[in-house]
């Protein structure tokens, strides 16, 4: 299925955002931080060329421009400005996180450190401003200011969301709600105005854009969640991590946060101030034992299924239409 | 002057700017983040209303815009836009350079740690766009895509500014040549853009504009050569700084790099580890006798000028374009 779409779209996507990232004024090395994020040059400025991440967000974005009768070609700009967006929330996350490797390659902070990881980040989200700006060359102008107000508010969504997931971390209890609501700006708000920006191109129908957006609110939190199910229960040969990542981590992700709310064992061993192998195990009992599980999988089919009936209601046009339908399922299936 | 002028915009320019903010979704202690470095509310969210900086950026761009002919209020979305970048820039600066404070008060990262400061400039930086995109309300709409283009380029050359500076502090020897283009990105891109786009709302005329963005680049880079000469031979009485600050900070500034590529016994000097008083009097010695000072002056005369002659050509309008060219003398006259 990915396979399929990514033959149509990356070999242009990723001509798109070179073109766009070749904006960047010249000055020594700088074009390498900008260019290594991406998986284009290796820490030392040579050629790389292994791109960074599934590039999901602008495949279902150019997706979503065919099954509303678009012609995704007109769509690239925004396509790469997706992208570049996605990449440089990721670098600034590396910073806030500390995290050490991304894509199994060191972080931009680790080499070059935080002051300019920080403004190399700057520049990208700079760039993809750049690529959005671009569609004014396929476009109608009005549209392009109404994709534009969309790609602003989504991304200050996602600093609601980070500013959320931040203070979670020191805040005594979170609720599942207030949970959903972090997740909703922090992972689903980027695919939805994929979905959206893809409809808004293929045929500026406000209302009909709006059906796009749900779909991609509701398929990216049923996608976190199922995240989070696999982080406790996925099964390590194929999610590539070591069994019960999130406990060890202790990671408030919505299971965990749906068992404290209603098992005051659970609460005792995550009091605990660290975790030793048997406390992982007993945590995985008593999540179960709360209903954790069946909860968080009944909640992922909730949103999946709100994701497909937003589709129903956004009209899909032809072979791409059933692609998307396609997608969603693929997305949706993945093995817990 | 400047009275004249923050009399007839300021009380609606600060109403523009707080509409914009208000645009932040909803999360506990998100808009603190936010108001705070605007001077807006105290670290406790309690109102405080202290606006920080002079609001020179925003003044530029409607000063500009009414000596091309326009009505400065059809500018107010982009000189929100300009104020709010500007204080972007600033905070995350500040977690570059490790500054703790800021307008007399502890800057974001000092008081909510670097992860929170760095979300919070992203949310900044992309409230500087929301407050842009409303020029829709006031602006046709090619004229709205022109600016975008502008404001686009002039925050990726920002970056470069920084990025050069940063690597500046580690180079073991920059030249004045290197030096100006760096000023060019980090202190007068901004005003370049401010001149050139108050213009572009004010009359729509490309070429017209670009003597706009001429004489807010050269104004910009004679301001920062200024500033360069005070922080060596300013007067403690005005400037509120200790004498000789940038000697004591060792600070690459214009008169240093001038006099570092002409003076042995000056290198010397500057290898030392740290500076006690004498070394900082012996450098300034050095530097009097190898003509840093004479030489800055005459740079600063020389954009200063070229600034004057860009206003020349950009065919300033009735009692604006006066107070413009008041406005740029009063910026160059500040007492050394």
């Amino acid at each position: 299925m990915l396979k399929t779409l990514a033959q149509r779209y990356f070999a242009d996507l990723e001509t798109q955002m070179r073109a766009v990232v070749a904006l960047a004024p010249a000055a020594p090395e700088f074009d390498v931080l900008l260019k290594y994020p991406l998986g284009w040059v290796d820490q030392g400025g040579h050629p790389y060329d292994h791109p960074t991440g599934k590039r999901i967000r602008p495949l279902v974005l150019l997706l979503c421009c065919e099954a509303a009768g678009g012609n995704w070609r007109d769509a690239l700009p925004a396509a790469a400005a997706v992208e570049l967006l996605h990449n440089f929330t990721l670098l600034h996350d590396d910073i806030q996180d500390d995290s050490p490797l991304r894509h199994g390659r060191p972080t931009v902070w680790k080499i070059w450190g935080r002051a300019n990881a920080i403004n190399a980040g700057d520049a990208l989200f700079t760039l993809s401003y750049c690529a959005l700006h671009q569609l004014e060359q396929t476009t109608p102008t009005a549209t392009v200011l109404a994709i534009w107000r969309v790609f602003n508010q989504t991304m200050l969504d996602l600093t609601r969301g980070q500013h959320l997931d931040m203070r979670f971390e020191h805040q005594p209890s979170v609720t599942v709600d207030e949970y959903i609501s972090m997740i909703g700006g922090k992972t689903a708000a980027l695919l939805a105005a994929c979905a959206q920006i893809g409809a808004l191109v293929g045929s500026d129908d406000a209302a009909r854009s709006q059906h796009f957006a749900d779909f991609g609110m509701n398929l990216g939190i049923a996608f976190q969640i199922h995240d989070d199910i696999l982080g406790i229960w996925g099964d390590p040969k194929v999610t590539g991590k070591s069994a019960a990542t999130d406990i060890l981590a202790k990671k408030k992700s919505l299971p965990v946060l749906y068992g404290l709310e209603r098992n005051q064992a659970l609460n005792e061993v995550y009091r605990r101030p660290r975790f030793r192998k048997i406390d992982v195990e007993l945590a995985i009992t008593l999540l179960e034992e709360s209903g954790a599980r069946e909860y968080a999988v009944q909640l992922e089919n909730d949103y999946y299924h709100r994701a497909l009936q937003s589709l129903e209601s956004a009209q899909l046009q032809g072979e791409p239409g059933h692609q998307l339908r396609s997608l969603a399922a693929w997305l949706f299936q993945r093995a817990y």
